[in-house]
């Protein structure tokens, strides 16, 4: 199965079980407008792409992983587009969850997402037991305190933060959990697959800034143009578009050399080179090929 | 060790193991606001005694079953005080948090603890790996969607709710973590556990809403006349005093006539019978003896 289609039915299966008799309706709503229609699934994508790597043994584990990772993905956008953090009214090309379905659902959402990562975690690892404590353990450092996207998103709440670490953990974090927990949804040591991750999470956060001021943001679906307005730090203040261009091609080959020794190491490499350009807004990746 | 000493102590190390270098200072200490000083802990409690009477001989998968509890149930204080819901100004004798820290560490906060609780289940598992699956089981259903406190809380927010689906959600599912967690924790099978957490849970609705009219607010740490100032449905509104007080003792009976065939069956039964009456303010208390 294609992998895209892989990920929309692990995640519709997640959210499926959650819209039972007892379920608070407007509740169940948000969690389902909280999750689709979706992004790029770039993350759940990264981690299908690592665990098939790593030989795929165990898909159902998988699908788990990469659904779990990217329902806490969605919680982090929901939660972190609240008024009292970016007061964000469009996401995706809608109304953020807080507008759609106020604050308090919002609130409810985003925790009933992180609940059901974790479920899903446990229900999927019957037939591998073995392997539950290690993923969780990826997973949950990726998104947890001291340094998973939650801690990320509260170095914005400090009076002094360390810009490397704001990235690290804001956005790297989650991208490291996603290879992490592919290699330990496929039985392999998730550590040598941290690197990879992370490098990616840099790559994106450096294709992000240049988004926010060359892309279209009919393409994006978020305005753009907010770094500047709030002040944020951003690769392109720093480097220039051509120096961000720059960055961004050193990011991803490093990231590619980092794979480590598996049996699909060749195609996840020219995977990766063929996705990094895809992280660009279309007029910049044109031309830049 | 004391069950109270016992279950401090993992909260502490709990706590103390996301006070390390890398996590924002701020989110560190609103995390630990949250958690300390502690009420009466009675959920975690809970979980131990039910695993003493199971025999009890993984202690510290049972401690963090307890204390992982406990931070879900500190979680959702954490974010039911905040303005979109209850606008609490006070908690546990103190300003809550989002008085204490802001509005975006209170919600953050909330969040790491979540994955807290999750990532504690993981680490103590390392030596009993076949018991992680149903106890994280058992926690995320008392937590999450359809039927955890998190589906009780949203219950708020749709324009009809059955009272009774409301009430078990909100209060009775972490009690019923609470018993089935302790269960699950020394290799039990939790189900049968479940009965005797959600009445207590009920019992213990009933002496909040005894507390809200008959109790003074520095004995209980938060602001009394709730229910009535905002047209709270209520067990004192629908039967008295009398015949609430008269509820609460038939709970008790029947939470503890279903406690399961187990090696410490009748000290649980004692135990449970004692603290029932903790529940209420002192004076009913007196007044009941």
């Amino acid at each position: 199965m294609d992998v895209m289609a892989r990920i929309e039915l692990a995640l519709e299966s997640a959210i499926k079980g959650t819209e039972v008799p007892g379920t608070p309706p407007r509740l169940a709503e948000a969690m389902r407008y909280s999750v689709f229609p979706g992004g790029h699934r770039l993350r759940p994508r990264l981690c299908v792409a690592v665990a098939r790597a790593c030989g795929d043994d165990a898909p159902e584990l998988t699908d788990a992983a990469a659904a779990s990772i990217e329902l806490l993905h969605c919680a982090s956008l929901v939660h972190d587009d609240l008024p009292c953090f970016d007061d964000a009214s469009i996401r995706r090309s809608k109304p953020s969850v807080h507008k759609a379905f106020g604050e308090p659902l919002a609130v409810l959402a985003g925790d009933g997402l992180i609940v059901l990562a974790f479920d899903l975690l446990a229900r999927a690892a019957a037939q591998r037991p073995d392997r539950l404590i290690p993923l969780m353990g990826v997973v949950s450092r990726s998104v947890g305190v001291p340094s998973g996207i939650i801690a990320g998103q509260a170095w914005e709440c400090e009076p002094q933060a360390d810009l490397s670490e704001y990235h690290r953990a804001k956005t790297g974090a989650l991208f490291a959990g996603a290879t992490m927990a592919g290699a330990a949804a496929a039985g392999a040591d998730p550590t040598p697959w941290r690197f990879l991750g992370e490098r990616l999470g840099e790559a994106y956060q450096v294709a992000d800034d240049l988004r926010d001021v060359a892309a279209d943001p009919e393409e994006i679906g978020k305005p753009v143009g907010r770094d500047a307005a709030l002040g944020r730090s951003s690769a392109v203040r720093e480097l220039g578009i051509a120096g961000s261009l720059k960055r961004l091609d050193e990011l991803a080959e490093s990231a590619i050399d980092s794979i480590p020794a598996c049996p699909g190491q060749a195609e996840l490499q020219a995977l990766i080179r063929m996705e990094s350009r895809r992280f660009l807004p279309k007029d910049l990746a044109r031309a830049a090929a």
